[in-house]
């Protein structure tokens, strides 16, 4: 009744408070700007969820995001197939892609190993990865997880399962960020930053 | 190309980027999510966002969220119609209903003055709260806006324009939150709690 939402606005709540990093108090803030923009705009807004879920899905090769089978970069005849770079999720490829650095292959997982949310190898596209490996010729795998537990987890994981294969198997350097300040880093960061130093006139 | 995300990805992306407090990582999280969860779940959001728009209108009155023409507060006859509780969005409706101290009605303003956003007085419904005055018989007005810097020149305008009408206007008192802790409590904020200080024996 009176103390609490009418019935289409709680809905609305309870869909918004779902999504990730949105709170019940941001679904509320979300839910009654919508009420209150044009519809237009809000009609533009259901439009794009209906029309990215439609359109979008994952690469058979590489589980990125593609509008086809393949995604843009497994299309792309001019990359090196001999090198992948494993990583989380699509949006991770984006940001090695702004590099410029790598020009080989990548693999989605899509997501990482996380034993408390029951995130296992088989909820990962862990077994995607190996078929991949002899058909492509691959040589080298890059474990671009995030340097976060799951992400460490997972990347463990993986090296234990390739490395007899016969594959060299990388991971990205952890250490301090570019523009960083050593009196602000955490020890953590700090200590791989330590750990994984490199010989100083190396190029 | 490789280096961003595929059209509908993109559109979704910023869609959502355009939400209150989803700024682009958040969005980029959220479209993520969305493309990996089950359609039906992205189904029900979307619905959720259409039909919420398509039912869900202001009340003529106070300017609460109705699904007729009237909300639920002001179609409620055992309310006190003598006494209103100036808001400025509907949540604080729900907040306020929740305390169970008020029986009084309400008056949405859909915002608060911001100068530096551009948002005066014409752009508030405080047009439409001075016309309910005479009709209504109201007694007085309780200014419930934010305790923030908008809330309060909100409530400084309303205080100067209602006062010389011969209506009691009371502003909501600041203070600790109750279970606070003198020692935490920002300056202004016990700078407010000194200066409305009462009588200790009061009920």
């Amino acid at each position: 009744m009176a103390s609490t939402y009418t019935q289409p606005v709680q809905v609305l709540i309870d869909e918004l408070g779902r999504l990730p990093g949105v709170g019940p108090k941001s679904a509320q803030r979300i839910a009654f700007h919508l009420l209150k923009i044009p519809a237009d705009d809000v009609a533009r807004l259901a439009e794009a969820i209906t029309v990215a879920k439609a359109k979008v899905r994952f690469c058979e090769r590489c589980f990125n995001v593609a509008e086809d089978t393949y995604c843009p970069i497994c299309k792309d005849e001019s990359r090196d197939n001999s090198i992948v770079c494993v990583v989380e999720e699509s949006r991770d490829i984006v940001a090695i892609e702004k590099t410029g650095e790598f020009r080989g292959r990548y693999h989605v997982l899509l997501g990482a190993m996380s034993p408390l949310e029951g995130i296992g190898p088989e909820q990962l596209k862990i077994r995607e990865l190996v078929s991949r490996i002899g058909p492509e010729g691959i040589d080298e795998v890059i474990l671009c997880t995030n340097p976060n537990t799951e992400g460490e987890v997972t990347a463990m994981y993986l090296a234990r399962l390739l490395k007899p294969i016969g594959l060299a198997v990388t991971r990205i350097a952890s250490g301090l960020p570019v523009g960083g300040d050593l009196e602000y880093a955490d020890e953590l960061t700090l200590g791989r930053a330590l750990e994984g130093r490199r010989s100083a006139l190396d190029d």
